[in-house]
């Protein structure tokens, strides 16, 4: 499959090495608003085509799939665009910035016919399907409590759209999106949400919040900006819980782990390989079916969107979704 | 100080033990309600006089101070009889079921004279003060954000307390006791709160909430009986966080540990020694000022109501403590 990229953002540059280094997967064209950014990104990734404007990735003949790496505010748009183009969609997360608009690219991909996934790597780890594994086999027992926190110190850079809540910026949309999906990944579709947020501006610094599930599952989540990095998470059942201090991305320099804690207080440690991008790269291109990823966004960013209502009202909020 | 202990339940054992090892306390004398009760533990734990009924135990001639393990609805009836009775003490948590009744303890106590503490042993441990070390000498940067969970999976035994909301039964007053202590521990006056709790009948089964303090730092606590046992906490700083995985009991086959996550995802271990029940009780039976422990029970009984009073109302609730 035949990608090609709108947005040339530091984010950009590990993603395509992961489409480059993914069986089945090549980068064919880049695509910028500022032609030298466009030639320059294309030069350094070793990129064949280069162009200017997004619209000319769309346009282009050797592009059967997009990933876009644009600000979350240019999403919907665009993932709108590539869709009626027919071009297959890996997206950066937050998938967008509403429950509505995620729902509108969702029904805008099977109009169309074309596969979607968001960016969100870690859900496609091996990793992670043990510890899902770990919940149905009764390794956990009965799922009752996720913890999770994920934060990056001032992870700005200039002009930074983190910073910008025109482009949709704030650490809700962003370290939220893993905070909120981790949850959802261990318990399922979310049924009402607490949250408080920490604003600087109009822009969300630090996030916490109660998320209530199905089968009294309860979760914490925590996100931040201004706490120095993290990014674990917790799954308590009622016979073991799992613990994580990477879930979203393994360290650089760890082979990726859990650790597994029984009611005596004991501790098994489990580690994984593989790559979750390629992983992530790997479902989008083939045939196997998406719905439980796509699921899984539309809850996650129903609960955000929620998030934010709650922390405005200081009420709890209901969530519906599937 | 000459300690007599009212209560023969099964906590009464370990601090007993506790009492009879650190030097300058004694234990003198046990009383329960019934003398068969009273006979056997005196006997057991090597206790001088058995005697019927726990007013026999404050007449004594031989009781400096007591040791009050009885279920939490009965703490502030004798307390405040032990306090009129000249008797320094030390209460089992959860101090009282109210905070009103905390104050009133307090209050009588500074009546009388008598010096007081509840036995939450883990504030006395070296380790908790190396922890508050790290706050105040800049290794964690500024406090951020306090993430808490303890559980001990249904730990009852035949007509367990626990189990009985006329006795100040539920995970709340029990658990909840140290996961919000432990915020408190960190981060001060707490100022508001949201809880849910879980009820098994009227008892608190499972609570979750949201804590806030002064200087924008939050908490996420969690108790439950419901869940494997844990006890962790992390106190999250804007450089680095401070992990511990037992931060209540430390486990009894390992040394008491923390960790140090730093920003960069390097993780330093550190750990102690020594016993924080005999630090707990040096510190009573000393001239060491209490103030700060006890404004730490009193604070905690502020927000263990104010949970309550959340649970039940569905909204943030304000709490009013120094």
């Amino acid at each position: 499959m035949r990608f090609g990229v709108l947005g040339t953002g530091r984010i950009t540059r590990r993603l395509v090495a992961d489409l480059q280094s993914t069986p089945g997967a090549t980068v064919t064209v880049i695509g910028s608003r500022d032609s030298a950014r466009a030639n320059w990104s294309g030069a350094e990734y070793g990129i064949p085509h280069a162009v200017t404007g997004y619209e000319n990735v769309l346009l282009h003949p050797d592009v059967d799939a997009v990933y876009i790496a644009l600000p979350p505010s240019l999403h919907t748009p665009w993932c709108l665009e590539a869709a009626a183009a027919g071009k297959h969609l890996l997206c950066e997360k937050p998938l967008a910035t509403t429950a509505a608009e995620a729902l509108t690219i969702d029904s805008a991909c099977r109009k169309h016919n074309v596969r979607w996934l968001d960016a969100t790597a870690w859900l496609h780890h091996e990793r992670t399907a043990a510890m899902r594994g770990w919940l149905t086999d009764g390794t956990l027992g009965n799922l009752r409590h996720v913890s999770v926190a994920i934060s990056f110190f001032e992870p700005f850079q200039n002009g930074d759209h983190r910073l910008d809540p025109a482009l949709g910026g704030g650490c809700l949309l962003d370290l939220g999106w893993y905070a909120v999906g981790c949850a959802i990944a261990a318990a399922g579709p979310p049924r009402m949400v607490f949250a408080t947020t920490l604003l600087r501006g109009e822009v969300a610094i630090r996030s916490s919040g109660v998320v209530w599930f199905d089968n009294d599952v309860t979760a914490t989540v925590h996100c931040g900006y201004d706490v120095a990095t993290r990014k674990w998470c917790e799954w308590a059942g009622d016979q073991a819980s799992v613990v994580c201090d990477d879930f979203s991305r393994p360290w650089n320099d760890r082979p990726p782990r859990v650790w597994i804690h029984n009611r005596a207080g004991e501790v098994v440690s489990h580690s994984f390989q593989g790559s979750q991008e390629r992983n992530l790269i790997a479902k989008l291109i083939s045939a196997e079916p998406l719905e439980s990823f796509q699921l899984q966004a539309l809850r996650t960013q129903a609960v955000l969107e929620a998030m934010n209502r709650s922390s405005q009202s200081g009420t709890v909020e209901s969530i519906t979704c599937d």
